[in-house]
């Protein structure tokens, strides 16, 4: 038998199905909404529903979007002539906070893993050949992430992309701002010396 | 301007105002929402209202059900000639898991706390009496939280409860099974000598 009456034990079961929360977080979220208005509660089973439904990916490049064409897509103040390709639409809004990117994304929704079965023609990368011959591109920045797979990925897109005659850059590795040396793996250091430039 | 779109700020901006969930948790979850079948999100939306709007205060004891009077207090297993005095619905919980009391429940819905303005008449204290008076009562078991204000209400309703003739208890407070004697505070060590058993 449940301690709780039936509708606070199916929430507090829905509410540990999400990451990082446990039980003991999942019965205070619980006996919080219990708490809150009902007009608050509605809110926020609505975000939730309506956030699924409502979001879809953009028809150009794959970022999330309440509309066909994202709003970066569909900007008039971005460069369209520079695609920076990321595997994932989080990676999109990490690119943005930096406020320095100007150009366009392309969201691959993955990377290359042959160890999980994923390849080329998963991920894409049709669209990505697709928008480049269709568009006129100078340059593609490859920002998958800096581990096997975003590299494995970086390789094979920067060989089909390359023969275009188009300008294809990853960015750096190297050791982090405000990190430190002393502490960073060799893997790292090892870029960071072989990504230097002159002062 | 939002790096995401419409539906999803919203969705962060939701979680965010639950306790424990910070910028980072809330869009992780959201992104986790994002990232679930449709079914399985209109679940969680679904547990989420429900919960709210099919839960009630037990009309005998105060108890969260979804009934007009809680499990508890229906059940015919329970001894109900012996009361136990909790502050919140949370705390029903705490004691129905330690599987060892077999009376019934009282829950006050707050502590009295002249600081924060509330007093004996705010709490369910006036509820109790009346099940006192009604009921053949044999034992109240006052269980408010070991701080101030639960160490006031559980004076405040011995004082009332006692000359009814009712044997009034109050929970044990000492050093917690697993507690090292060494890091208990004062208040809590004396309390454990004060309250010592022979054995």
């Amino acid at each position: 038998m449940s301690f709780y009456a039936a509708p606070i034990a199916r929430l507090i079961e829905e509410f540990e199905k999400l990451p990082g929360i446990g039980h003991k977080t999942a019965q205070r979220l619980a006996f919080h909404v219990l708490d809150m208005p009902q007009e608050k509660v509605d809110k926020l089973a609505n975000a939730i529903s309506e956030a699924k439904q409502k979001t879809k990916f953009c028809s150009v490049c794959g970022n999330l979007t309440d509309s066909d064409v994202c709003s970066l897509c569909n900007s008039e103040k971005r460069d369209s002539s520079v695609i920076c390709v990321v595997e994932d639409a989080r990676d999109v809004v990490a690119m943005e906070k930096i406020r320095e990117f100007k150009g366009l994304y392309h969201v691959l929704h993955g990377a290359i893993s042959p160890m999980q079965g994923i390849g080329p023609e998963d991920i894409k990368i049709k669209e990505l050949l697709a928008r480049i011959r269709d568009g006129n591109i100078s340059e593609v920045i490859i920002a998958t992430n800096p581990n096997i797979e975003g590299e494995a990925t970086a390789m094979y897109i920067s060989k089909l992309v390359k023969p275009l005659g188009i300008k294809t850059t990853r960015i750096a590795h190297g050791i982090p701002v405000g990190g430190d040396l002393e502490y960073a793996d060799e893997v790292t250091l090892a870029k960071a010396l072989e990504g230097r430039r002159e002062i």
